[in-house]
């Protein structure tokens, strides 16, 4: 048995996972991350104690304790050197949850985790090589070839959403310009819909922009398939930003899966299907077999789960 | 003792090479690539028995026999799968080598290859991980990690220079629009040198363009460097170009090293002092140390004696 930990902005989810990667049981606690490192860490332990208890197991019978965590993290020394999220600064992780649990500590970043998840439990189970896309409020990227998280020298590397694709384009929130995320990220679908709606203020767009005061991925694809011509060119561009990153990841890494995960998910193959079109027509190396392209499987357990297998 | 064959698509270049790296003695034949390809392969096998007599050793004193090939190869059956530039279409080169050579065989991409001696010898010696980026006719990659070439699952991936940059942008040679490689080839600076030389009929670079019929990578550095303005944006938005893709290769990378090769490395810290100013304030991770990003040393003989370590 093992139990892993996604530590969130919002939420610290843990599982019991067993050895065949299912999840036996779960306990969440809210992070409250404006509060000392030291009280959110010690809510840690206390879910790890939770999770023995619920699913009867003894604490002995825990291989492992993998955590999953947004920032850039030391896997060597257990430190957490940088978290925007939690607004963290070397923040010593094994010492301090080692007070509570004496298992042996794993800890990576959340994506790696959920790529690692993935890989070995979900959209790419059964392959030797992937890449996680998750469309979200950014593009994550976790990357995995033959069982290893490719993660850079000091574990800062994975950052695909910061691979630029529009030179000269949008600013990132991260500061530099046309960044894939700027284009591909569930963020940037909202914001190229909301300019179109107020370009095209007759279309079923500005009609869900006004009923609603904003849009969101979902009913920007929602007035897509009913047939709005604004919203139609919205997601059609969205989707060739989202091609044209997974084109290059082809052809940097030629995963054996690419995996696309996060909300935008959701649209299965309404998203798949022309992806793959453009992949196919796109990629360099025509005389290899085309990576499968498919939609993550575990959702949010997939950090627990890669987590765990750290 | 090892020898190295660096398969070009005009000359074959081959190396003895010791276990410290070292090139003993080079040999090497004109590739003639319109030959059948068993002599070509046949002259690849006189090279080694040239290059054991010439280095006055026995054949059995040969650990290894490597081969850098263009195109899409196969190392486990030694196949070469296709190459553009040598117009081989599933071409069993350990089959037909081994013919004349019995000594162990391994084979790999050139760039990658390339990479790897770059890595184990040259310009990122000593670092654990690195990106090699070949600025010449075209723009290629070589990743080694962890003294791993990265491949794909295939060996169809380190394709980096079809990782697109400008999305809707110039048609690259291999059909997709916006590749680095066509902003970042020598091939793409002389593209804009010359644009900008019918622009700008008064300027040096128009100059240069009418002198010589033609510019080259080098006369529009010499533009630049004379203080012409014309060519100076040229080279500006060209080393812009190089620095945008080497940024997204660190953040999807984080690499120890970055190295530059290829004809334009040529231009030393007038090329590199720039693009690691570009990196370092656009880079994603800011909290871990900047890759060294240094040019190439080994010039051609980078892929022998990577070759000669596959």
């Amino acid at each position: 048995m093992r139990i892993g930990i996604d530590l969130g902005g919002t939420n610290i989810a843990a599982g019991l996972v067993d050895e065949d990667m299912h999840i036996v049981c779960k306990s969440s606690l809210p992070t409250n991350s404006k509060r000392p490192y030291t009280d959110i860490i010690k809510d840690m332990g206390t879910l790890v104690f939770d999770l023995v208890n619920k699913g009867g197991v003894s604490i002995t019978d825990i291989r492992q304790v993998g955590i999953g965590c947004p920032g850039t993290v030391n896997p060597e020394t257990g430190e957490v050197l940088y978290s925007n999220n939690l607004a963290w600064d070397h923040v010593p992780m094994f010492e301090e949850l080692s007070k509570y649990v004496k298992q042996p500590l794993k800890i990576d970043n959340d994506a790696n985790a959920a790529g690692l998840g993935e890989y070995l439990a979900g959209g790419a189970k059964g392959k030797k090589s992937c890449v996680l896309i998750t469309l979200g409020t950014g593009l994550g990227g976790g990357i995995v070839i033959d069982g290893k998280i490719l993660a850079g020298s000091h574990h800062a590397g994975a950052e695909i959403g910061h691979s630029v694709i529009v030179a000269h384009g949008v600013r990132c929130t991260c500061g530099q310009e046309g960044c894939w995320e700027s284009y591909a990220s569930a963020t940037a679908l909202i914001r190229m819909g909301t300019e179109k709606a107020a370009e095209k203020p007759d279309s079923l767009l500005a009609k869900y922009y006004k009923e609603n005061g904003r849009l969101t991925g979902l009913t920007i694809f929602q007035a897509a398939d009913a047939g709005d011509e604004a919203a139609n060119e919205v997601v059609d561009e969205y989707i060739y930003y989202i091609a044209v990153g997974v084109t290059s990841m082809v052809n940097i890494f030629e995963p054996e899966a690419i995996v696309i995960g996060g909300g935008i998910s959701a649209q299965g193959e309404r998203l798949l299907e022309p992806i793959r079109r453009h992949v196919e027509e796109n990629r360099f190396c025509k005389y290899v077999p085309m990576p499968e392209i498919v939609t993550a499987t575990l959702g949010n357990d997939a950090g627990i789960i890669g987590a765990a297998f750290l």
